[in-house]
């Protein structure tokens, strides 16, 4: 982790940055290693020269804050200790560090959380989402965003336009990831595109898919209220229901079927991947065109079994990764500030910063079905 | 140019093919190497078994058209003797060849209207558009499709959905260019773009560029009214006057400042240059962002002067271009079925096929100013 | 299959064309659904318009021949009848059909197996080798090339200088596809890069990597024997025994810790994987450079297990496959022709068309450790 | 220029680092706004916390380098004041500022003689060489190399082998220019390519075409000695001289035949134009393959006449250019430590530091042909 790191931790204040005295109190939504969450103050903030103060005025809830509180790590990356949630937020600039110029005070702004090194090969060549060494706002030990005040690296606070609320400027942080797929998996005008998974990463994908002048676009799922409400949000896409007694070969003949038969397109030449699961993957690779690529965007399980690795072969499709974005936070606020995108009908639910640990819980509940549940802070 | 070239030519009738009955008389709309245009009847059209006999319903104006009518030529195509014109069209298949299987009469129909060789190395790596031995309907000596009954090989008619409108059938081809420009130089979501030219080429770049997701859009003219035009037609777009007497550098100072200061955007790091006119390349060599690419889909004089090579050296800016298009009528077809675009705002003129001449005659004359003219075939 | 398919069948000769007088017998190498092979007479061979005979003077021995013999199918290719294997073949042409122009009998080809359908949309736009109705020489019910005539569509049929050996024409087959693979994954000047497998396939991507540029070179192998073979014949490599008891993820760090630690370079930001072993695989997608690609040459099951998705995903690692190759003949013709690269030491037996089952047999006999063995006709 | 510029400018000593007692005496030779060129001592030098001190221990000599003396300017780029030439070193660390952790002394470096601002849009997505603020060594105000000790941005010093000349050293920086060149325009094994210009720069060209494994290769100059000097350097290199008469379009038809005929070849999707010369530019343009691409290296004048535009257009042709290079010096040096190539026979004179003067006229002097001047420091 780099040495400059401004992001305080809850359990370590090491740096020798002077303690910012905030207004108001600042509670924070943590999570633990054993599996809870509780609302408690922040730690005091320390303002480097090239950090600012945020006081946050929204903030989403992601999946992997889920995972975080469910399974205590993702991957590598391991809840040793408690502390705050929170990587799509954005807010209002309070304090700026003595080296930052392009920020004032009262500046709206969007949260990019992951502060890379600057300085390894990934980094210098521009790919900084491959940093090994990020300091990322809400993955342990680094405190997310999910409270009042907040304090981050300016460089990695984006202004955002007048006119863009900061549930808009919150969503940029889930458009950032699709948006990086599409750079590496891009869409062509009038080209036909999959999107696998109706949840919040593939219902932006689908919406990108359309801004990218893709047609036609078909959405699967498992859950029909789940494409329901994926027709209603791009109705120009058709939804195919995945049933879960059937094998990923006859889902891929049924997803082709419709882009051949009833759609009279040709098959998808790329496919994002936006579910994680397994069989979902296989499903892509059956149901992509030859010579296409399977972009896979959501990741759940460390180890994948099952991939027709000979089909992909014979076929020639490409698979596909991402790991979060780069440079994207101005493309996305151009994209949502167009207007061809409207991502608001994706938030269903929104608490105040005071319900956090309530829109946590109803995020998990299953019983209460959610797409994108925002925080706001007053 | 292929000895298999099924195209008739009005006054070499070499082919052995049989004469198709036509159920009606076939007036053509001619040009002829001393400038002139008349209506005269078509000559006999023979149906080899590769091609299918075509009513045109739709035919647009191109401005070639009236470059070959006006000048004779383009670069390296010379009008030798009379001809038809046309190259934009769709219809209606009367009658196919003896082993036409993918079409049959009544098929509606666009016409792709360039017909390679299939034998080059060009043709063989899909590059078909780089053919030098293609048979091109409207190039001199291959009638064009401003006539009634037109021949063509069935493999470059295209089948258009019930729902499209034969005037956007004809549409496909202009739409065509212009998405072989995207296609080797295109937008990502959220990237700005400028287009140099507002007549009909420049137009639908810049609807393809929203439909791409670009934004900001900059356009420009020195033409107020055709700005005008085009900024109803694309209201997301901002406008740009090219003032007559201006340098091409104090030009791009001002588009620059368009993006920079009153979008508060980035400079674009693709352009779309639409209008073949010297100092608008120049304009745009200087209005690209550095490391971008000037894309030339407009090209007027064979030779270039004046380019500013140092800069384009310094600021790293590729200039590419393109030659029509290949594969591109199921994208551009997919493309207006999917509603994202409206190009029909473009045609502000149509004329019956008996009044073609009067058509080109509208199309040349600067004190009716038009977009598109469309010529309708009963 | 296409209906045109030049390629008789020894059960059903159904074609129409001429049958050509052979000046001497022509026996061919059989395989059977049953795991056997015997050499007897071909069938006849009739000559279509398009195709041409061709006197073999030599073919090489693959894998995929092994398989069909000891396996009898690779993935949906399936052996149903007896038929003559071979399918990396040069000779001289004998006769050519009627509408043959490029070339006359006496001159010296290289046979292109794969013979595609020419109509489908991946012939069209020049990715025919993933045309779904290819009639391939040597997979069933298309008979190979060894033998001493081989009847093949004359396009497919490349020239060979005068200057290179009918080996070094027989060896244009494995080339291309490795060729193939550094079309879709290259590499560049002075960029490491690492090979898995020192296999026929990997030591041709071995020395494709050295005739590219790339530098430092990392082989792989389980067996220290290839490994030799591989330094001698590319000196400038090196070489990485895999211990069998490892698992991939320490074989991955050793492989980096030679290119970080021994070599002093970067690690591999593409892998070109030519074992087709599951492990190897894994090995490959964790020895790679973050941001970079595995490419997947070699393929052997059908399903794979133990795929490392999340580090996939997290280290943003693509894995890329390839069927064959498309127009690689002039590129790989040129390449033997510039001497840059000498594959002739990989020929190490070469047996008469006489004793072609004995030279089966001693590619299945791993206690005759062999790499290429050629198959010379008189 | 970044206020944190560690390079010392002969008339402006602005920076309060301190001044490093060097063991010996610093001669730096120096140009002048009125066209001059003299030795002197250079001024002293202050080593920065990122900074190291370099005992110089060889420099190429550059045409630009002529350039700046004879013409005074290139470009935008102007000297106003005396300052010290040179950007082509590599040298010895002599000392390391106090931030230095991957240099000491006595490490052998190469110097990359680019500092960029390390801020800008470019510098932060890994395209440094278009950072609008860059401090170049060799260019005024920026002093360079060709002195005996230089200090430099520790970053930008790369260490070269053990086993590395500083010969060779020094030529990493053309070569570095050449690779940029490749990396944006790369070829293929067994792909022709066409050179234009026999310097150094399409010498290097050449030899670096070889080393990508492209076949045929044909290099062009108007001078039979340089093409002569060509074909001893790469002996599989085809040569053809410009007439001085002829007009591009005839030039460009006898490199064509070259190609097609004398070799049996295709023509060259890709040209190196490494001559700067407005009518080898256009034969470039003419004798490039349709729908390749003309990667301009090398320039001359500020702006272009005559460029043959209809032509690029029919033929898609693109032109490309490039500025610099970056993140290239650890590919050269792995590039010239495989031994592929070898640059050294390029260099046809050696001075002493103190002979400098003598070595810049040499350079200049066309009665005395030569190719790389290289001065070595004691």
């Amino acid at each position: 982790m780099s040495s400059q790191a401004p992001l305080t931790n809850g359990s370590q204040v090491a740096s020798s940055h002077p303690v910012v005295q905030l207004p108001r109190p600042n509670p924070g939504l943590y999570t633990t290693k054993d599996h809870r969450i509780y609302s408690a103050p922040s730690p005091d903030l320390q303002l480097g020269p090239n950090d600012c103060v945020v006081h946050m005025r929204g903030n989403g809830i992601c999946g992997s804050d889920l995972h975080f509180w469910k399974a205590g790590a993702i991957g590598t990356c391991i809840v040793e200790d408690d502390y705050i949630l929170g990587h799509e937020g954005a807010g209002e600039i309070l304090h700026v560090g003595a080296n930052v110029s392009h920020l004032k005070p009262g500046d709206r702004v969007a949260v990019e959380p992951g502060v890379p090194c600057e300085n390894c090969h990934h980094c210098t060549t521009g790919q900084y989402n491959l940093c090994e060494d990020v300091a990322f706002s809400g993955v342990w030990p680094y405190h997310g965003s999910i409270r009042r005040y907040h304090v981050h690296r300016a460089k990695y606070l984006h202004k955002i336009p007048a006119t863009m609320s900061y549930t808009d400027g919150a969503l940029l942080e889930p458009l950032s990831v699709v948006m990086h797929g599409f750079e590496r998996s891009p869409l062509r005008l009038g080209q036909p595109a999959l999107v696998c998974g109706a949840g919040p990463i593939g219902l932006i994908a689908l919406a990108a898919a359309k801004a990218s002048g893709a047609f036609p676009l078909v959405i699967t799922d498992v859950d029909a209220a789940r494409l329901a409400f994926a027709k209603k949000f791009v109705p120009e896409c058709e939804v195919f229901q995945i049933p879960m007694t059937a094998l990923p070969v006859e889902n891929a003949a049924g997803i082709r079927a419709v882009f051949l038969e009833k759609l009279e397109s040709d098959e998808p030449p790329v496919v994002y991947e936006c579910t994680g699961v397994q069989s979902s993957v296989h499903t892509a690779a059956y149901a992509c065109k030859r010579g296409g690529e399977v972009m896979v965007i959501g990741v759940g399980r460390a180890i994948m079994d099952g991939l027709p690795f000979m089909h992909l072969s014979l076929a020639e499709i490409d698979l596909k990764f991402i790991n979060r974005y780069h440079h994207s936070w101005p493309f996305a606020t151009r994209l949502l500030q167009s207007g061809y995108l409207d991502l608001k009908p994706l938030v269903t639910h929104t608490f105040t910063l005071e319900e956090a640990v309530t829109a946590l819980e109803t995020c998990a509940d299953s019983t209460k079905p959610s797409v994108k549940i925002h925080i706001r802070n007053d």
